[in-house]
């Protein structure tokens, strides 16, 4: 497989506040850098465009994530690296979501509950607690953890610019990117 | 502008039984053959992941246009033909998806309503005339024609085969797709 030119779906999952979005954003400027196509799936336009009115229930919340996960392996048929941040808690629709793309690479940014709920950067933990907002995973709804992450990070130990390395060390390793020197 | 190697929208609208499907097909073909990277985006796929449980209301209606447009606006981005058939019956609708998108070629495939319901190959209008089903396009729902689409083709006067020619030959001479010749 050559270094360059052929698209994956790099798909970030873990907790509310674990750090998914920050981490996608520092990927995808680093791919651009190397000169990778790359799109990044961001929540809002994904909430505008495809998703909205979707709510939380385990058949919206996979109702979601195919969704997500469809345009995501249609870019990447083309070359494209589509870059995802979602807490899609349910490993079977990962997986289904795997199952449709041609080439899928897990990355578990995992963080102890205790952690995002500390840090709470918006207040949803504190909501959900109070049981203002129903259905928040972690708290009143389940999170399966990947069981075989192709990547796992953890953001309750490691800085973010640590998660970056390992990610993008394993890419290069994979030959999925071009190593920074040569590119 | 390179003839190659730069996305753009191919947006086919028109009646239901127009013969959207079948040029989109044939031109996502050609296109192929000139080694253009294509996305035709299938109604089908569409209403599996993207558009499930949409119904025809005219917000409903919107939202499938804005989220399949949307879709092909960002594979266009990545240097993809994307094409679209879809009757997308509304004006505003379509200018909004031609607002998103870098490039936008609109299609209209024309043909009288005569000529649809004459043929009716689904069944389709007989039912909407017997009114079993509800807003359908052409008999109790509106279609509000493009009023200046890049292309226009009339499946009830031409031929297949002359209506692709029709938009090949535009495509062409706009040096969106390679010719023939050197590809």
């Amino acid at each position: 497989m050559p270094a360059n030119g052929t698209g994956f779906v790099l798909w970030l999952t873990g907790l509310s506040g674990a750090g998914k979005s920050t981490l996608s954003e520092l990927i995808a400027a680093d791919l651009r850098e190397r000169d990778v196509p790359v799109e990044l799936l961001d929540g809002d336009e994904m909430r505008e465009f495809l998703t909205k009115g979707l709510g939380f229930s385990r058949e919206d919340r996979d109702t979601n994530v195919m969704r997500i996960g469809y345009v995501a392996k249609l870019l990447a048929q083309h070359g494209v690296v589509s870059i995802v941040a979602a807490i899609s808690p349910y490993r079977d629709t990962r997986d289904r979501v795997r199952a449709m793309a041609n080439r899928f690479v897990e990355v578990h940014v995992d963080c102890a509950l205790e952690h995002v709920e500390a840090r709470d950067v918006k207040g949803l933990y504190a909501k959900a607690r109070r049981g203002e907002i129903e259905q928040f995973t972690g708290i009143s709804d389940p999170y399966e953890p990947p069981e075989s992450p192709e990547v796992r990070v953890d953001s309750g130990v490691q800085s973010v610019d640590e998660s970056l390395a390992a990610i993008m060390g394993w890419l290069e390793a994979e030959q999925l990117v071009p190593s920074r020197s040569t590119a």
